[in-house]
């Protein structure tokens, strides 16, 4: 039974945006992908120049973090038994939740083409189903355990009594920022029961999520 | 100072051998990326065809778990404030050093490019090193703290008793497999002080290294 709900929020995973699909970083990419531009991942590693006057740019265009941390989160025993459930929320507002167990490519250009495919079908079922909605619309729709947000700018808890709270808890929601730079938006933040500080400084998002896991198994190890 | 030596031995990481340079896999993402076949990586992901007659293939051409825990221990604070010596120990004998608090390219393609340069100008100063010589040679030449391989067939311990005896040590050099399947070589093995075990199952090794290193660090944090 799923004892845990992972959200990878504000998620920098999103196809290239119409506005920028007829600058030269796009179109070149596209051409020699032979795809359309609205059908390829946006990635700063190859739409750098085209990203400049995009809204939000900083927090954008990185599907590598949402696969690291996603491989993370999956490499899990807790994951491997099927008591965590994983959605990841984008940037425009994208649900993709994974269905337990299901193995996420661990090769890149898989994951690419896995979420290229994903985020053009939009399935509705199978191992990957795609919905339109907020983070805080996904937050309402999981409940109703407690929505905890990570950020430096929560108050601090060790991660261990956290993890331990979440474990108590048994149907929680942690949320976890899926971009590079900067924070939660207002509206995601206000959407969180507590905002929680695991460590003094900004970690990176698959790093969190790594120790969250471990430390929520560690806690369960003891409740057994 | 550096409190841990991590090694990644026997890892998948390589540049694709002499003996299927000719084999149509590799000649075909050789052109494909305009480089020589003995300069790009061998990576199961494109030449799984041309590696069946190679020995020892099923550890092979796997640099993709490479860079994931690569990227999971180099996002863990005890690395960024430089107490993580990392070593990647290859399958055929070569070892990249890797001077603290070096950053790793999140990007695949990045790093998949970091390394090529790597392997085939082999540099022996600068931020990334290399060197040819066994594990048992790195391991002699690292210590004289203990060494610790991680293995299914290892003696159980707890992960936070382990990782304390660690940080207790002060210089220890803990090894992980950086191969999918399969155990260590025996050569490998028998330059071990401790086989030891901290899982009932076996984890992948960016699992086991994000893990391990969030518990020395906990370790730490109630010695200070």
């Amino acid at each position: 039974m799923v004892l845990l709900n992972f959200v990878l929020a504000e998620s920098a995973l999103e196809l290239v945006p119409r506005e920028i699909w007829s600058r030269p970083a796009v179109v070149s990419d596209a051409t020699r992908r032979e795809r359309k531009a609205g059908e390829i991942l946006l990635d700063r590693s190859f739409h750098h120049s085209a990203m400049e006057r995009l809204r939000d740019s900083e927090k954008r265009g990185r599907p590598d973090l949402v696969h690291i941390t996603l491989l993370d989160v999956t490499g899990s025993p807790l994951y491997l038994d099927g008591r965590v459930m994983v959605y990841v929320h984008t940037y425009p507002d994208t649900v993709i939740e994974i269905e337990p167990k299901t193995r996420i490519p661990k090769n890149y250009l898989r994951f690419r083409g896995l979420m290229e495919k994903c985020l053009v079908e939009r399935p509705t079922t199978g191992l990957l189903r795609v919905r339109q909605m907020s983070c805080s619309a996904l937050l309402k729709m999981v409940g109703p355990g407690g929505a905890y947000g990570l950020s430096v700018r929560g108050k601090q808890s060790s991660l261990p009594d956290f993890a331990k709270r979440v474990a108590d808890e048994g149907n929680a929601c942690v949320v976890v920022g899926g971009f590079p730079h900067g924070h939660f938006s207002a509206e995601t933040a206000r959407s969180f029961d507590e905002l929680v500080r695991i460590d003094s400084r900004p970690l990176e998002a698959h790093v969190v999520a790594a120790r969250l896991i471990y430390q929520v198994e560690e806690a369960i190890r003891f409740n057994d």
